[in-house]
Protein backbone atom coordinates (compact mmCIF):
# COMPACT_ATOMS: atom_id res chain seq x y z
CA UNK A 1 0.00 0.00 0.00
CA UNK A 2 1.87 3.55 -1.16
CA UNK A 3 1.18 6.41 0.04
CA UNK A 4 -0.41 9.07 -2.46
CA UNK A 5 -1.72 12.51 -2.18
CA UNK A 6 -1.88 14.16 1.31
CA UNK A 7 -5.64 15.28 1.69
CA UNK A 8 -5.67 16.24 5.20
CA UNK A 9 -3.15 18.31 6.90
CA UNK A 10 -4.33 18.71 10.85
CA UNK A 11 -2.38 19.80 13.79
CA UNK A 12 -0.58 16.47 15.07
CA UNK A 13 -1.44 13.64 12.36
CA UNK A 14 -1.54 13.94 8.40
CA UNK A 15 -4.09 11.62 6.16
CA UNK A 16 -2.49 10.65 3.41
CA UNK A 17 -5.51 8.76 0.48
CA UNK A 18 -3.97 5.29 -0.94
CA UNK A 19 -4.80 3.55 -3.90
CA UNK A 20 -7.66 1.58 -2.19
CA UNK A 21 -10.02 4.36 -1.84
CA UNK A 22 -11.38 2.58 1.26
CA UNK A 23 -8.02 2.94 3.31
CA UNK A 24 -5.86 5.89 3.76
CA UNK A 25 -2.55 6.10 5.46
CA UNK A 26 -2.18 8.33 8.72
CA UNK A 27 1.10 9.72 9.66
CA UNK A 28 2.26 11.11 13.18
CA UNK A 29 3.72 14.31 13.22
CA UNK A 30 6.17 15.63 15.87
CA UNK A 31 3.94 18.45 16.87
CA UNK A 32 1.89 19.05 19.88
CA UNK A 33 -0.69 21.12 20.51
CA UNK A 34 -2.85 22.21 23.45
CA UNK A 35 -5.75 24.65 24.90
CA UNK A 36 -7.46 24.83 21.57
CA UNK A 37 -4.02 25.18 19.16
CA UNK A 38 -2.92 28.23 21.06
CA UNK A 39 0.20 26.27 22.76
CA UNK A 40 2.38 24.62 19.90
CA UNK A 41 5.84 22.62 19.62
CA UNK A 42 7.23 20.19 18.01
CA UNK A 43 9.05 17.18 19.78
CA UNK A 44 11.46 15.12 18.55
CA UNK A 45 10.03 11.55 17.72
CA UNK A 46 6.76 12.09 19.91
CA UNK A 47 5.01 11.35 16.48
CA UNK A 48 7.09 7.30 16.37
CA UNK A 49 5.91 6.87 20.32
CA UNK A 50 2.40 7.74 19.59
CA UNK A 51 2.75 5.81 16.42
CA UNK A 52 3.90 2.86 18.86
CA UNK A 53 1.51 3.18 21.83
CA UNK A 54 -1.77 3.99 19.63
CA UNK A 55 -1.05 1.08 17.70
CA UNK A 56 -0.64 -1.49 20.41
CA UNK A 57 -3.82 -0.21 21.71
CA UNK A 58 -5.78 -0.85 18.37
CA UNK A 59 -4.20 -3.85 17.74
CA UNK A 60 -5.41 -5.30 21.63
CA UNK A 61 -8.75 -3.73 21.08
CA UNK A 62 -9.23 -4.98 17.66
CA UNK A 63 -8.09 -8.33 19.13
CA UNK A 64 -10.99 -8.04 22.03
CA UNK A 65 -13.97 -7.65 19.58
CA UNK A 66 -14.02 -3.63 19.32
CA UNK A 67 -14.43 -2.69 15.82
CA UNK A 68 -12.26 0.11 14.17
CA UNK A 69 -10.68 1.77 11.53
CA UNK A 70 -6.81 0.83 12.37
CA UNK A 71 -5.88 -2.17 9.96
CA UNK A 72 -2.05 -1.88 10.56
CA UNK A 73 0.73 -0.12 11.47
CA UNK A 74 3.04 0.02 8.22
CA UNK A 75 5.42 2.58 9.45
CA UNK A 76 7.44 3.83 11.92
CA UNK A 77 4.86 7.04 12.35
CA UNK A 78 2.06 5.29 10.55
CA UNK A 79 -1.13 3.74 10.25
CA UNK A 80 -2.88 1.98 7.35
CA UNK A 81 -6.55 2.65 8.42
CA UNK A 82 -10.33 2.47 6.93
CA UNK A 83 -11.56 5.75 5.67
CA UNK A 84 -14.07 7.19 7.70
CA UNK A 85 -16.62 10.04 7.93
CA UNK A 86 -15.58 12.23 11.10
CA UNK A 87 -18.60 12.24 13.64
CA UNK A 88 -17.82 15.71 15.23
CA UNK A 89 -18.81 13.92 18.59
CA UNK A 90 -16.10 12.96 21.62
CA UNK A 91 -16.72 10.22 24.58
CA UNK A 92 -14.18 11.14 27.01
CA UNK A 93 -14.26 8.77 29.80
CA UNK A 94 -13.04 9.48 33.67
CA UNK A 95 -11.85 7.18 35.66
CA UNK A 96 -10.55 9.63 37.99
CA UNK A 97 -11.36 13.52 38.85
CA UNK A 98 -9.01 14.85 36.63
CA UNK A 99 -8.18 18.41 34.74
CA UNK A 100 -10.85 20.56 34.07
CA UNK A 101 -13.87 18.44 35.19
CA UNK A 102 -12.00 18.66 38.75
CA UNK A 103 -12.51 22.59 38.44
CA UNK A 104 -15.95 22.06 37.19
CA UNK A 105 -16.90 20.08 40.28
CA UNK A 106 -14.79 21.37 42.72
CA UNK A 107 -13.76 17.97 43.65
CA UNK A 108 -9.95 17.24 44.04
CA UNK A 109 -7.79 15.43 41.42
CA UNK A 110 -7.54 12.00 41.50
CA UNK A 111 -10.31 10.79 43.61
CA UNK A 112 -12.03 8.03 42.14
CA UNK A 113 -15.86 8.70 41.76
CA UNK A 114 -18.45 5.98 42.87
CA UNK A 115 -18.57 5.24 38.93
CA UNK A 116 -17.50 6.37 36.00
CA UNK A 117 -18.03 9.57 34.62
CA UNK A 118 -18.99 9.96 30.89
CA UNK A 119 -18.90 13.32 29.27
CA UNK A 120 -19.93 14.15 25.29
CA UNK A 121 -17.69 16.97 23.56
CA UNK A 122 -19.03 18.47 20.41
CA UNK A 123 -16.23 19.33 18.30
CA UNK A 124 -16.79 22.96 16.68
CA UNK A 125 -13.73 25.58 17.26
CA UNK A 126 -16.31 28.16 16.55
CA UNK A 127 -18.47 27.36 19.57
CA UNK A 128 -15.28 26.46 21.82
CA UNK A 129 -15.76 22.36 21.54
CA UNK A 130 -18.76 22.78 23.82
CA UNK A 131 -19.74 19.87 26.88
CA UNK A 132 -23.07 18.73 25.43
CA UNK A 133 -25.11 15.86 26.62
CA UNK A 134 -26.70 13.00 24.57
CA UNK A 135 -30.17 14.37 24.58
CA UNK A 136 -28.20 17.39 23.02
CA UNK A 137 -26.61 15.86 20.36
CA UNK A 138 -29.62 14.13 19.16
CA UNK A 139 -30.89 18.04 18.80
CA UNK A 140 -27.85 18.88 16.92
CA UNK A 141 -28.58 16.10 14.32
CA UNK A 142 -24.92 14.38 15.50
CA UNK A 143 -26.03 11.02 15.43
CA UNK A 144 -29.24 9.42 16.20
CA UNK A 145 -30.45 8.67 19.92
CA UNK A 146 -29.56 4.64 19.49
CA UNK A 147 -26.29 5.74 17.75
CA UNK A 148 -25.17 7.76 20.83
CA UNK A 149 -26.13 4.63 23.12
CA UNK A 150 -24.23 2.53 20.99
CA UNK A 151 -21.16 4.54 21.27
CA UNK A 152 -21.50 5.26 24.79
CA UNK A 153 -21.64 1.30 25.45
CA UNK A 154 -18.63 0.95 22.91
CA UNK A 155 -16.88 3.05 25.35
CA UNK A 156 -17.98 1.09 28.61
CA UNK A 157 -16.25 -1.81 26.77
CA UNK A 158 -13.19 -0.07 25.92
CA UNK A 159 -12.64 1.69 29.07
CA UNK A 160 -12.93 -1.87 31.09
CA UNK A 161 -10.30 -3.08 28.65
CA UNK A 162 -8.08 -0.78 28.82
CA UNK A 163 -8.34 0.04 32.24
CA UNK A 164 -7.55 -3.50 33.42
CA UNK A 165 -4.44 -3.22 30.90
CA UNK A 166 -2.95 -0.68 32.21
CA UNK A 167 -3.33 -1.50 35.82
CA UNK A 168 -1.27 -4.43 34.91
CA UNK A 169 1.12 -2.32 33.22
CA UNK A 170 1.75 -0.34 36.79
CA UNK A 171 -0.08 2.67 35.19
CA UNK A 172 -3.86 4.50 35.80
CA UNK A 173 -5.68 5.42 33.33
CA UNK A 174 -7.22 8.75 34.59
CA UNK A 175 -9.31 9.62 31.47
CA UNK A 176 -9.27 9.24 28.04
CA UNK A 177 -11.11 10.52 24.75
CA UNK A 178 -12.69 8.64 22.20
CA UNK A 179 -13.54 9.25 18.72
CA UNK A 180 -15.67 7.45 16.55
CA UNK A 181 -16.59 8.02 12.24
CA UNK A 182 -18.62 6.61 10.32
CA UNK A 183 -17.57 3.78 7.89
CA UNK A 184 -18.56 3.86 4.11
CA UNK A 185 -20.63 0.57 4.96
CA UNK A 186 -22.15 2.92 7.56
CA UNK A 187 -21.25 1.02 11.08
CA UNK A 188 -19.67 3.38 13.43
CA UNK A 189 -15.98 2.56 14.68
CA UNK A 190 -13.84 3.88 17.26
CA UNK A 191 -11.01 6.22 14.68
CA UNK A 192 -8.35 8.62 15.55
CA UNK A 193 -5.81 7.39 17.91
CA UNK A 194 -5.00 6.56 21.70
CA UNK A 195 -2.10 7.97 23.65
CA UNK A 196 -0.76 10.13 26.01
CA UNK A 197 -2.22 13.00 23.93
CA UNK A 198 -5.41 11.89 24.05
CA UNK A 199 -5.80 10.42 27.38
CA UNK A 200 -4.34 11.17 31.04
CA UNK A 201 -2.09 8.66 32.16
CA UNK A 202 -0.51 8.57 36.00
CA UNK A 203 2.16 6.14 37.18
CA UNK A 204 -0.02 3.51 39.39
CA UNK A 205 2.83 4.30 42.16
CA UNK A 206 3.72 7.31 42.17
CA UNK A 207 0.83 9.27 40.46
CA UNK A 208 3.65 10.70 37.98
CA UNK A 209 1.85 12.55 35.41
CA UNK A 210 2.85 10.76 31.94
CA UNK A 211 0.68 12.40 29.34
CA UNK A 212 -0.10 15.66 27.72
CA UNK A 213 -0.41 17.22 30.97
CA UNK A 214 3.40 17.86 31.31
CA UNK A 215 3.17 19.84 27.77
CA UNK A 216 0.64 21.63 28.70
CA UNK A 217 1.32 22.85 32.72
CA UNK A 218 5.48 22.74 31.70
CA UNK A 219 6.60 19.96 33.64
CA UNK A 220 9.27 18.86 31.20
CA UNK A 221 10.01 14.86 29.93
CA UNK A 222 7.52 14.50 27.68
CA UNK A 223 8.51 12.53 25.30
CA UNK A 224 10.66 10.12 27.76
CA UNK A 225 7.10 9.81 30.32
CA UNK A 226 5.50 9.00 26.83
CA UNK A 227 7.90 6.40 26.35
CA UNK A 228 7.64 4.84 29.54
CA UNK A 229 4.04 4.63 28.79
CA UNK A 230 4.83 2.78 25.66
CA UNK A 231 7.54 0.75 27.63
CA UNK A 232 5.22 -0.54 30.12
CA UNK A 233 1.99 -1.27 27.77
CA UNK A 234 4.33 -2.94 25.39
CA UNK A 235 5.47 -5.65 28.38
CA UNK A 236 1.88 -6.79 28.85
CA UNK A 237 0.58 -6.42 25.52
CA UNK A 238 3.31 -7.65 23.04
CA UNK B 1 -52.54 27.48 59.83
CA UNK B 2 -50.41 29.71 60.80
CA UNK B 3 -47.41 31.22 59.35
CA UNK B 4 -44.10 31.38 62.58
CA UNK B 5 -40.63 32.16 62.28
CA UNK B 6 -39.05 32.91 59.10
CA UNK B 7 -36.49 30.43 58.73
CA UNK B 8 -34.97 30.91 54.89
CA UNK B 9 -34.97 34.27 53.55
CA UNK B 10 -34.00 33.68 49.92
CA UNK B 11 -33.83 35.78 46.73
CA UNK B 12 -37.53 35.47 45.63
CA UNK B 13 -39.11 33.61 47.77
CA UNK B 14 -38.97 33.10 51.99
CA UNK B 15 -39.71 30.31 53.79
CA UNK B 16 -41.50 29.99 57.15
CA UNK B 17 -42.24 27.26 59.93
CA UNK B 18 -45.89 26.19 60.69
CA UNK B 19 -46.93 24.37 63.66
CA UNK B 20 -46.54 21.79 62.20
CA UNK B 21 -43.19 20.19 61.68
CA UNK B 22 -43.83 18.57 58.23
CA UNK B 23 -45.40 21.88 56.65
CA UNK B 24 -43.92 25.04 55.44
CA UNK B 25 -45.46 28.56 54.40
CA UNK B 26 -44.04 29.68 51.28
CA UNK B 27 -44.08 33.71 50.52
CA UNK B 28 -43.47 35.13 47.53
CA UNK B 29 -41.54 38.08 47.37
CA UNK B 30 -42.00 41.26 44.64
CA UNK B 31 -38.24 40.49 44.21
CA UNK B 32 -36.53 39.88 40.96
CA UNK B 33 -33.40 38.48 40.39
CA UNK B 34 -31.01 37.58 37.30
CA UNK B 35 -27.46 36.29 36.24
CA UNK B 36 -26.50 34.80 39.27
CA UNK B 37 -28.29 37.90 41.65
CA UNK B 38 -26.24 40.56 39.49
CA UNK B 39 -29.22 41.91 38.42
CA UNK B 40 -31.65 42.89 40.86
CA UNK B 41 -35.18 44.75 41.20
CA UNK B 42 -38.65 45.24 42.90
CA UNK B 43 -41.80 44.87 41.05
CA UNK B 44 -45.15 45.81 42.25
CA UNK B 45 -46.99 42.70 42.50
CA UNK B 46 -44.39 40.20 40.91
CA UNK B 47 -45.13 37.90 43.89
CA UNK B 48 -48.58 37.55 43.92
CA UNK B 49 -48.82 37.19 40.05
CA UNK B 50 -46.56 34.40 40.21
CA UNK B 51 -47.46 32.78 43.34
CA UNK B 52 -51.58 32.80 41.31
CA UNK B 53 -49.61 31.07 38.24
CA UNK B 54 -47.44 28.46 40.42
CA UNK B 55 -50.45 27.71 42.38
CA UNK B 56 -52.67 27.12 39.22
CA UNK B 57 -50.16 25.04 37.52
CA UNK B 58 -49.45 22.76 41.12
CA UNK B 59 -52.37 22.36 41.56
CA UNK B 60 -53.26 20.68 37.87
CA UNK B 61 -49.80 19.14 38.07
CA UNK B 62 -51.38 16.41 41.61
CA UNK B 63 -54.52 16.48 39.75
CA UNK B 64 -52.49 14.60 37.46
CA UNK B 65 -50.97 12.33 39.54
CA UNK B 66 -47.29 14.24 40.17
CA UNK B 67 -46.22 14.34 43.13
CA UNK B 68 -45.54 17.45 44.62
CA UNK B 69 -44.75 19.81 47.29
CA UNK B 70 -47.25 22.12 46.90
CA UNK B 71 -50.33 21.50 49.80
CA UNK B 72 -52.80 24.41 49.20
CA UNK B 73 -52.70 28.10 48.28
CA UNK B 74 -53.03 30.20 51.71
CA UNK B 75 -52.31 33.79 50.58
CA UNK B 76 -52.60 36.16 47.94
CA UNK B 77 -48.81 35.51 47.90
CA UNK B 78 -48.39 32.31 49.96
CA UNK B 79 -48.75 28.54 49.38
CA UNK B 80 -48.91 25.86 52.17
CA UNK B 81 -46.39 23.22 51.15
CA UNK B 82 -45.04 20.12 52.35
CA UNK B 83 -41.08 20.66 53.88
CA UNK B 84 -38.60 18.95 51.94
CA UNK B 85 -35.05 18.93 52.01
CA UNK B 86 -33.50 20.17 49.27
CA UNK B 87 -31.63 18.82 45.83
CA UNK B 88 -29.09 20.58 44.44
CA UNK B 89 -29.89 19.49 40.87
CA UNK B 90 -32.31 21.22 38.31
CA UNK B 91 -33.43 19.95 35.73
CA UNK B 92 -33.79 22.06 32.64
CA UNK B 93 -36.13 20.94 29.83
CA UNK B 94 -36.26 22.61 26.46
CA UNK B 95 -38.78 22.34 23.99
CA UNK B 96 -37.27 24.98 22.15
CA UNK B 97 -33.85 26.25 21.44
CA UNK B 98 -33.54 29.26 24.06
CA UNK B 99 -31.31 31.47 25.70
CA UNK B 100 -28.06 30.21 26.64
CA UNK B 101 -28.34 26.85 25.15
CA UNK B 102 -28.94 28.75 21.58
CA UNK B 103 -25.36 30.34 22.17
CA UNK B 104 -23.71 27.02 23.34
CA UNK B 105 -25.35 24.99 20.35
CA UNK B 106 -25.21 27.06 17.71
CA UNK B 107 -28.52 27.00 16.99
CA UNK B 108 -30.87 29.66 16.53
CA UNK B 109 -33.41 30.76 19.58
CA UNK B 110 -36.55 29.72 18.51
CA UNK B 111 -36.17 26.26 16.58
CA UNK B 112 -37.78 23.68 17.47
CA UNK B 113 -35.57 20.09 17.83
CA UNK B 114 -36.51 16.72 16.76
CA UNK B 115 -36.83 15.60 20.41
CA UNK B 116 -36.94 17.46 23.79
CA UNK B 117 -34.09 18.40 25.39
CA UNK B 118 -33.04 18.06 29.02
CA UNK B 119 -29.84 19.67 31.06
CA UNK B 120 -28.72 19.32 34.71
CA UNK B 121 -27.69 21.91 36.49
CA UNK B 122 -26.11 21.77 40.05
CA UNK B 123 -26.84 24.06 42.15
CA UNK B 124 -23.86 25.04 43.77
CA UNK B 125 -23.25 29.02 43.14
CA UNK B 126 -19.09 29.08 44.61
CA UNK B 127 -18.89 26.44 40.96
CA UNK B 128 -20.62 28.92 39.11
CA UNK B 129 -24.03 26.67 39.00
CA UNK B 130 -22.06 24.22 36.37
CA UNK B 131 -24.19 22.03 34.02
CA UNK B 132 -23.51 18.17 34.21
CA UNK B 133 -24.45 14.96 33.42
CA UNK B 134 -26.11 12.39 34.56
CA UNK B 135 -23.07 10.41 35.67
CA UNK B 136 -21.58 13.45 37.17
CA UNK B 137 -24.59 13.57 39.57
CA UNK B 138 -23.49 10.35 40.45
CA UNK B 139 -20.45 10.93 41.02
CA UNK B 140 -21.20 14.03 43.03
CA UNK B 141 -23.55 12.20 45.20
CA UNK B 142 -26.36 14.07 44.68
CA UNK B 143 -28.79 11.28 43.77
CA UNK B 144 -28.20 7.98 42.50
CA UNK B 145 -28.55 6.62 38.92
CA UNK B 146 -32.01 5.17 39.58
CA UNK B 147 -33.30 8.37 41.39
CA UNK B 148 -31.87 10.54 38.19
CA UNK B 149 -33.57 8.78 35.70
CA UNK B 150 -36.73 8.60 38.29
CA UNK B 151 -36.96 12.75 38.42
CA UNK B 152 -35.66 12.87 34.52
CA UNK B 153 -38.96 10.56 34.03
CA UNK B 154 -41.04 13.02 36.03
CA UNK B 155 -39.61 15.86 34.04
CA UNK B 156 -40.68 14.18 30.55
CA UNK B 157 -44.31 13.52 32.00
CA UNK B 158 -44.36 17.05 33.69
CA UNK B 159 -43.35 18.40 30.50
CA UNK B 160 -45.96 16.54 28.17
CA UNK B 161 -48.96 17.54 30.68
CA UNK B 162 -47.74 21.59 30.64
CA UNK B 163 -46.95 21.90 26.83
CA UNK B 164 -50.63 20.79 25.83
CA UNK B 165 -51.73 22.98 28.29
CA UNK B 166 -49.78 26.29 27.36
CA UNK B 167 -50.83 25.24 24.04
CA UNK B 168 -54.16 25.29 24.59
CA UNK B 169 -53.66 28.78 26.41
CA UNK B 170 -51.76 30.04 23.34
CA UNK B 171 -48.56 30.05 24.93
CA UNK B 172 -45.71 28.31 23.89
CA UNK B 173 -43.41 26.77 26.88
CA UNK B 174 -40.26 26.90 25.71
CA UNK B 175 -38.46 26.00 28.36
CA UNK B 176 -39.01 25.12 32.21
CA UNK B 177 -36.71 24.44 35.21
CA UNK B 178 -37.65 22.16 38.04
CA UNK B 179 -36.60 21.79 41.28
CA UNK B 180 -36.98 18.64 43.42
CA UNK B 181 -36.70 17.85 47.13
CA UNK B 182 -36.91 14.88 49.26
CA UNK B 183 -39.70 14.44 51.86
CA UNK B 184 -39.70 13.36 55.26
CA UNK B 185 -40.84 10.19 53.96
CA UNK B 186 -37.80 9.28 51.70
CA UNK B 187 -39.74 10.29 48.40
CA UNK B 188 -38.07 12.44 45.65
CA UNK B 189 -40.84 15.31 44.78
CA UNK B 190 -41.44 18.07 42.81
CA UNK B 191 -40.90 21.59 44.47
CA UNK B 192 -40.09 24.98 43.90
CA UNK B 193 -42.20 27.07 41.60
CA UNK B 194 -43.34 26.64 37.77
CA UNK B 195 -43.39 30.59 36.66
CA UNK B 196 -42.54 32.94 34.11
CA UNK B 197 -39.09 32.99 36.41
CA UNK B 198 -38.22 29.70 35.92
CA UNK B 199 -39.63 29.24 32.31
CA UNK B 200 -39.35 30.83 28.59
CA UNK B 201 -42.97 31.36 27.68
CA UNK B 202 -43.94 33.17 24.22
CA UNK B 203 -46.90 34.06 22.37
CA UNK B 204 -47.95 31.22 20.30
CA UNK B 205 -49.05 33.92 17.75
CA UNK B 206 -46.12 36.69 17.77
CA UNK B 207 -43.26 34.74 19.77
CA UNK B 208 -43.15 37.59 22.17
CA UNK B 209 -41.41 36.85 25.17
CA UNK B 210 -43.72 36.76 28.19
CA UNK B 211 -41.13 35.63 31.23
CA UNK B 212 -38.13 36.71 33.11
CA UNK B 213 -36.41 37.64 29.63
CA UNK B 214 -38.27 40.88 29.78
CA UNK B 215 -36.03 41.79 32.66
CA UNK B 216 -33.30 40.33 31.80
CA UNK B 217 -33.03 41.95 28.75
CA UNK B 218 -34.71 45.06 29.60
CA UNK B 219 -37.89 44.81 27.45
CA UNK B 220 -40.04 46.63 29.96
CA UNK B 221 -43.86 45.57 30.52
CA UNK B 222 -42.42 43.04 33.05
CA UNK B 223 -45.47 42.20 35.39
CA UNK B 224 -47.96 42.68 32.57
CA UNK B 225 -46.70 40.05 30.48
CA UNK B 226 -46.61 37.65 33.55
CA UNK B 227 -50.63 38.59 34.00
CA UNK B 228 -50.97 38.20 30.81
CA UNK B 229 -49.53 34.06 31.45
CA UNK B 230 -51.80 34.60 34.22
CA UNK B 231 -54.72 35.26 32.41
CA UNK B 232 -54.26 32.65 29.33
CA UNK B 233 -53.53 29.47 32.01
CA UNK B 234 -56.51 30.85 34.15
CA UNK B 235 -58.90 30.08 30.83
CA UNK B 236 -57.83 26.63 30.21
CA UNK B 237 -57.53 25.39 33.81
CA UNK B 238 -59.75 27.12 36.43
Amino acid sequence: MEKESLFFDGNEKQFFQTDDPEQVIIHFKDAITAFGNVKKAALADKGKVNCSISSLIFDFLKKNGIDTHYIARVGEREQLCRKISIIPLEVIVYNYISGPLSVKLGLEEGMKPGSTIYDLRYNNAELGDPIINASQAVALGLLNKEEIESILDTAKQINSLLFAVFEKAGLKLVDMKLEFGRASTGEIILSDEISPDTCRIWDAETDEKLDKDRFRFDLGYIVASYSKVYEKLSKVLE
